[in-house]
């Protein structure tokens, strides 16, 4: 087949919208289409929607479906990977929706679904940050924290087919709850929820001064990624101190990490990662260095995602090509 | 080659004492034989102890040499696994000793070399309680806490050959001072040098009464294990409540390794492991089953290493077998 002929189309589905690419061989984003996702219409409609999207791409990039060797989705889970079947997805209000089987039913194409961080590593591994390494861990901060890790160049899932949950990982026994439930989860003191919870003690509860009662329309409920970066840009002591208690806890997990696995590269992203950049990456290495045995992290990288807003649709164009061998 | 002239030696070199055993395909050990290491004579005169100890285990088994395929010896490191250098060995005193070439100059065998711990780890997934497994992780609590990594049923090293540090993940943020320099390591609350601290300071701090103060001949200096379990035996107070305390923090890690890797098993060995059984097991299943998300632990075995104090001997053969491939 000629490179030009080689044509998969990636798709990114959150609760919000869904992305679909129709990207080549290299990776690279020949043509795109984007839809509401519409969840309360339910699993049947949101399925239609995703197909719909797909087809637009498609007849946008002059290709007929018949044309697209694979489609690879990634979504939010837990799921099964080799079934294909979402298994509980609260943002879509789904449980048990076969999204593979529906959508080759509906395309007639072979279709793969990973969850949304796997595909995102994947895509980062393939065309972004990781494209030099083997084996590498990635690590996605936003609301919450996810992770996937890509062993020999490929996803691993591990016999629950949960690996990656780098967001549960206890960092601190007895700390502050999880949304899960636990105590002292990364994501219980490291997620945008936590840097958001953190903020509105300190603003609220402590009466500290900090520019965010203005920058975020006054809302301290759904702290924005952006604002707390435009925080840190004009000095605010309160957003500065808790960016960098995330940061320390980030960088004691990347030890952890570093010390258990020893990857390649930890490739760091998700909405907080790319609102804030070097001002949250740097502490995290620092933290990370002071807390690694030495030698451990000598040939280890720890560094930015670069496909930002794209590594969904690229990871899943990844996925499709790599589960179609 | 014929089952039963298929021989390999697997050697178990410690700071105390070396064994060297001939081992059939099957795991069986033929023939072994022991020697005090004599570290303080220098590293030349214990590697030739190491070579002898292997000739008379190859001669009692009335073989020659010749007849012995490889050799695996685990060590303790950081080693490199490839060239058979051990880097450092404080208990042995060696730094950059070329322990691999040094024995094939010896004794014309091909040598191999890997840490202790990963060789104790291997032994279990081929010959003890991982047998039907492909991914496990070996966790081994003793002095310190050293762990080792199986993935498709090969050791998994990492880019700086560091891999399987469980010890010093860090699973209390802030928490006790670890041998290592950092805060909050896994050994610096659960290895028998964190529970011997705690029962120190439980007796002669706060003057619990304890069995322990005749029970280990009086020495609360060094808590042997074995002191540990019949203390637990006896319902000492102090002592039952400080190995729940390590059996929590060994659950709570268990916990953050089914949530990154989700591997197939976890298999927990060494001696506080042996001497205690079930009675710290138990509570390290039952944390670790709080602290999982639903659906990671699953299928995910938590069990107790079953080679004992043939784990190094047999491990190190089945380094030799894999390597020689």
């Amino acid at each position: 087949m000629a490179a030009n002929d080689d044509y998969v189309v990636g798709v990114d589905m959150g609760g919000t919208k869904i992305l679909a690419a129709v990207i080549n061989a290299k990776g690279e984003i020949v043509q795109q289409a984007k839809k509401a996702t519409k969840p309360k219409k339910g699993a049947d409609a949101v399925i239609e929607r995703i197909a719909r999207c797909i087809r637009e791409a498609v007849d946008g990039a002059d290709l007929k479906p018949s044309q697209i060797r694979a489609i690879g989705i990634g979504s939010p889970g837990p799921l099964d990977p080799d079934t294909g079947i979402i298994i509980f997805a609260p943002n879509l209000g789904w449980s048990n929706v076969p999204l593979k089987a529906r959508l080759e039913a509906n395309l007639s194409i072979p279709t793969f679904v990973d969850n949304d961080v796997n595909v995102g590593t994947l895509g980062e591994y393939a065309f972004g940050a990781g494209q030099e390494t083997k084996n590498l861990v990635g690590i996605f901060v936003g609301t919450g924290i996810g992770g996937g890790i890509i062993l020999d160049g490929k996803l691993f899932h591990g016999i629950n087919k949960t690996a990656g949950e780098v967001g549960h990982m206890i960092v601190k026994a007895n700390g502050p709850r999880c949304g899960c439930g636990n105590f002292g989860c990364l994501e219980a003191v490291a997620s945008r929820t936590a840097m958001t919870r953190a903020l509105r003690k300190a603003i609220l509860k402590k009466g500290k001064k900090s520019v965010l009662t203005k920058l975020n329309g006054g809302n301290l409920d759904l702290i924005r990624s952006n604002a707390i970066a435009r925080a840190v840009t004009r000095g605010d002591k309160p957003t500065i101190k808790v960016v960098r208690r995330a940061a320390k806890y980030l960088g004691i997990s990347v030890a952890s990490i570093v010390h258990f696995l020893n990857p390649e590269m930890i490739v760091l992203g998700g909405g907080v990662v790319e609102a804030l950049g070097d001002s949250l990456l740097d502490p995290i290495r620092k933290a990370a260095a002071k807390y690694a045995l030495p030698a451990t992290m000598d040939s280890v990288q720890i560094v930015a995602a670069t496909l930002g807003d794209n590594a969904g649709v690229i990871g899943a164009s990844v996925l499709a090509r790599q589960r179609l061998l």
